[in-house]
């Protein structure tokens, strides 16, 4: 299927005048999840991951991932006359050396226009020299037969009690963090920098809460635009209110393009299309590039503030609750000789756990839930056709997070279900132990999440074994899981971490074909006192669900990072018990149980 | 005084048609320590500290340093006319900003011909744009009537005994790192470098043992340029026999601008002044910069070979025997009532020690000496005229090195003396445990310094302290005290550690006024393991020299620092007793007793 699919393509390639097609696995907005409309590496390939990059000449085709997903990419691909080229693992050609290797000087690249930022084509053009890269029509309007249309939905206010902050005052902080002095356009494609920016939220993306969405900027007027339909009348107000300016997501070429020549550009390298970096410039304007790593709304839009923060708060609440239902199921269905859930089903349980609430708004990624070997694949998910049935002796490993209307959560636990071994007791401790380190940390302002990344991982460093991911992510307030500009990974990032960053925390152990650990809390960072050495941050751990204390091996814990669980696991107790049913209760209270 | 030796300049400076004059603090080879002839920043402002530099105009006067001099810069700046300026410290004028305020477009600012590399030059000219930076011919030479002229002495051969690696292969290495295609001159000023390439040493330079001089290198041929008369017999028969051409120092302009032109040069643009560059350029070739941080001859030099490595355990040995007998005649002299010895005594007590071996050739830097308040200045030098009498109630902290031929020591202890507060007791337990903590860690390959440096800073975070220095600078092999390329420092270094780097591991508390605690060893990287996860690091500790344990908290500190602490005094003992006698030995064996 796939081959016929790849010559299907390399026909049109021909008739576009181009020997290689460079296909991202993005869409014009450079979010994480992306409509069906663009999921042509998938089409393709097979390959479902959430990301990859294919390169297709005339006679060969690729697919570029990373380790998350080589496991699951080997499977996909298997048959589909693509390669598997495994990322960052010494002797993996990049896609520029591969590309050179099968093409002649004079000989074109293309990639779909709109899918690649500006900074991405300049990097990637850059790497293909001598030979041309060239933005094409979309190829696979005409390839694709039955490739869904683009969908949009009518869009919500969330409302100042949830926001915090006006749409009018962001504005005037985004302005004044733009620093420009003359007359400009700032302009965004980022669709959760908009939501964030005009306290809108949509549907027209899967875990995502956003509209497909562009905006435009200046010192004193705001003009959003948004797909035809998904304006309602409580919008229409809202916006009104705001002094938002709205036309229709198509009009956003001609308007930027017709914007005064006099005022420069603005827009963030890696959040724009080179394409629509051409068509702003197309009226004589010029360029000033935005040069926050992330954009500046990304900076400002990463900072909670005091009524996200509660927001947060109160999710971690409502999350918890569902939670301790969903593990005690586990628990219960176990123990039901003959009667284990598949991981399908519990995936489905502790959404239908989280929907209880009114505030749910659905989740915020693919549920993982993985027993035995299967959570040695950093981001298996198991889905109704395929997925196995909760076993015995070995790490069933849950990572699932919700979008709530106050708040996203990204959590993860891993239960040893039936006997486990000295090996994995150990694993587990040390996995847990970096979590806790971490959440531990105290720091100076100034610090970078690349220097405090050693405190998750030193533990399972002790092991001679690694993970391959970072250890965390900023996290949206009802918004993008997966949100920038701060991480805490190995890799330099300049960001400094700041009070009302919200990062999430996960150190892994992943022995393939074996068995996987993984344990997750979100935590926010704060203010923890000031003085002449410096001002000093801690974190503030925000999720609320019990570990599994079994598997803890107490001397390789340590004294330290006991007191801090025993804490911990008081304070669950003691935030969630009020919401809890007798059962419920009682079971939770003997779950956080000190130990010793 | 410096009031007279500034009007002087200023009339000078007229004359020379600049504005404002930038005085660093360094010489022609860019090490860090210079010759008497090259202090004009000591000379013109009675600030002897090794890192400062002077801005003057014809009105103002100002000094740059960093926070390890803020307290000796302002006592010795104290009525010279010139203000100190805080680096690092928020509201603190760039020198670019504070001249730029001073003059007027169209004037120049001067600095001294060879005295900025080719990139701080390139750096400071844009930073200081409009106005004009012009390098001049030095404007001291005039100014400063009793200026000591350059010493050069006798260089000697450093025999394969120690240095491992003939000079031949040494070549092959540089050559073969440096990967150029085509012909090409590649230029050295730095001399440590060039003492590492030639397997040779000096004595031209205090502390830094090594001769001034110049090198060029070819894919086949290698040339030195040494001052007139430090040409030995045994100097000569080496270089014979490596095939190395010498030529005279003062040659070296002529050499590199007479190349032929069809050969590119060459060098670190940190490594090689503005004039050398434009010098080498004059004959018509073109330049390619050296862009490994360091140049390429610093991070094979960094990474000791096996001969360097027994030579530094060696080194160690001989180290810790003197450490031993000044730990015990300190302790010895303060019970004697009435007759505790002053710093600058006991400073030249662990100096002679050292030098009762054969293979000692003098210390690696100004020993640090400090009691009391005086241990809050991290780089505070006891001298003869002034220094403190070792008092009671407080820390005496003792940082000092020595150069043995075989391997370089750099060496911190900090002891009781008397009673001390809790607060004191805390703050040694967090600085020993941050010290063991790093001295602990294991990592893979491709680890940076700024990852690890948290595990020894992080315990002086959890008492909102901090210290404003690195954790760890590399240390040459009987050469520079302090080498690059690597560190373990708060800020981002993309150099990654290695096996074979040789690095300090320094944590620290400073409470001006009051006291200041510092421990550290020297750690040798090396590797630890090896699986399909990656290849594992870890260090090993080669500083052998026992700790006061009387201060440690201990449930503070910890059982998996206390198991360290017992192990590395066990092997503190076993190393060092066999050259110890009777009385030593005793002592040291009561010193290394287990603690629990």
């Amino acid at each position: 299927m796939a081959v016929y699919k790849l010559e299907l393509l390399r026909k049109a390639m021909i008739e576009k005048e181009i020997s290689a097609l460079v296909i991202p696995s993005g869409d014009p907005h450079f979010g994480e999840y992306i409509q069906a409309h663009y999921k042509c590496v998938e089409w393709l390939s097979g390959f479902n991951g959430s990301a990859g990059t294919i390169a297709v000449t005339l006679k060969d085709a690729a697919l570029w991932t990373d380790s998350r997903f080589f496991v699951q990419a080997e499977a996909q691909l298997s048959g589909s006359g693509i390669e598997l080229m495994k990322m960052k693992i010494p002797g993996t050609e990049g896609i520029d050396t591969w590309i050179k290797k099968r093409l002649k000087r004079g000989e074109r690249v293309g990639v779909v226009k709109e899918l690649l930022s500006l900074s991405d084509f300049s990097m990637l053009q850059q790497d293909l020299m001598p030979l041309e890269l060239v933005e094409i029509d979309d190829i696979f309007q005409t390839v694709w037969k039955s490739r869904p249309v683009v969908e949009s939905y009518t869009i919500n206010v969330l409302d100042d009690v949830y926001a915090g902050e006006s749409v009018s005052t962001k504005h005037a902080r985004v302005v004044a963090e733009i620093g420009e002095e003359g007359d400009f356009l700032y302009i965004i494609s980022s669709c959760d920098d908009i939501a964030w920016l005009f306290n809108i939220r949509g549907t027209d993306i899967e875990f995502n809460p956003v509209p497909l969405a562009y905006a435009a900027l200046t010192r004193s007027s705001m003009t959003l635009f948004i797909k035809n339909g998904t304006l309602s009348d409580e919008l229409n107000l809202h916006l009104k209110k705001e002094k938002v300016r709205v036309m229709d997501y198509d009009e956003f070429d001609t308007f930027i393009s017709t914007y005064p020549a006099a005022s420069i550009r603005i827009a963030s390298k890696d959040k724009i299309s080179l394409n629509k970096y051409n068509i702003s410039l197309s009226g004589g304007a010029s360029f000033s590039a935005d040069t926050k790593r992330g954009g500046v709304i990304a900076n400002l839009k990463a900072i909670k503030n005091e009524t996200e923060i509660s927001g947060f708060r109160k999710a971690m609440i409502l999350d918890g609750v569902a939670w301790v239902k969903y593990l005690r199921f586990i628990e219960e269905r176990i123990k039901e000789s003959g009667n284990p859930p598949g991981e399908w089903e519990a995936a489905a349980k502790i959404a239908l756990l989280r929907a209880e609430s009114d505030l749910y708004m659905g989740e915020s990624f693919a549920p993982i839930v993985a027993f035995g070997a299967n959570a040695a694949l950093p981001h298996y998910e198991p889905s109704e056709a395929v997925h196995s049935i909760i076993g015995i002796d070995n790490f069933l490993l849950t990572d699932t997070g919700a979008q709530y209307i106050c708040g996203t959560t990204d959590t993860t636990r891993t239960i040893a279900i039936g006997e486990i071994t000295e090996e994995q007791k150990r694993d587990y401790t040390l996995v847990l132990s970096g979590m806790i380190n971490l959440a531990m940390a105290r720091f100076p302002s100034g610090t970078r999440g690349a220097q405090l990344d050693i405190l998750a991982r030193g533990p399972v460093f002790s092991a001679a074994k690694m993970y391959m991911h970072g250890t965390g992510h900023g996290v949206g307030h009802y918004l993008c899981v997966h949100e920038g500009p701060q991480s805490i990974r190995m890799e330099e990032n300049p960001v400094v971490l700041k009070p009302g960053m919200i990062t999430s925390d996960e150190p892994a152990i992943y022995e393939e074909g074996r068995y996987g650990i993984r344990c997750e809390n979100l935590i926010l960072c704060k203010e923890w006192c000031k003085n002449k050495f410096a001002t000093f941050y801690e974190f503030e751990t925000l999720t609320l669900v019990p570990f599994d204390t079994k598997p803890i091996i107490r001397d390789l814990f340590g004294k330290e990072r006991i007191t801090w669980l025993n804490e911990y696991h008081r304070r669950v107790f003691r935030e969630l018990s009020p919401y809890l049913k007798n059962d419920d209760r009682e079971w939770l209270k003997l779950k956080t149980a000190d130990i010793d």
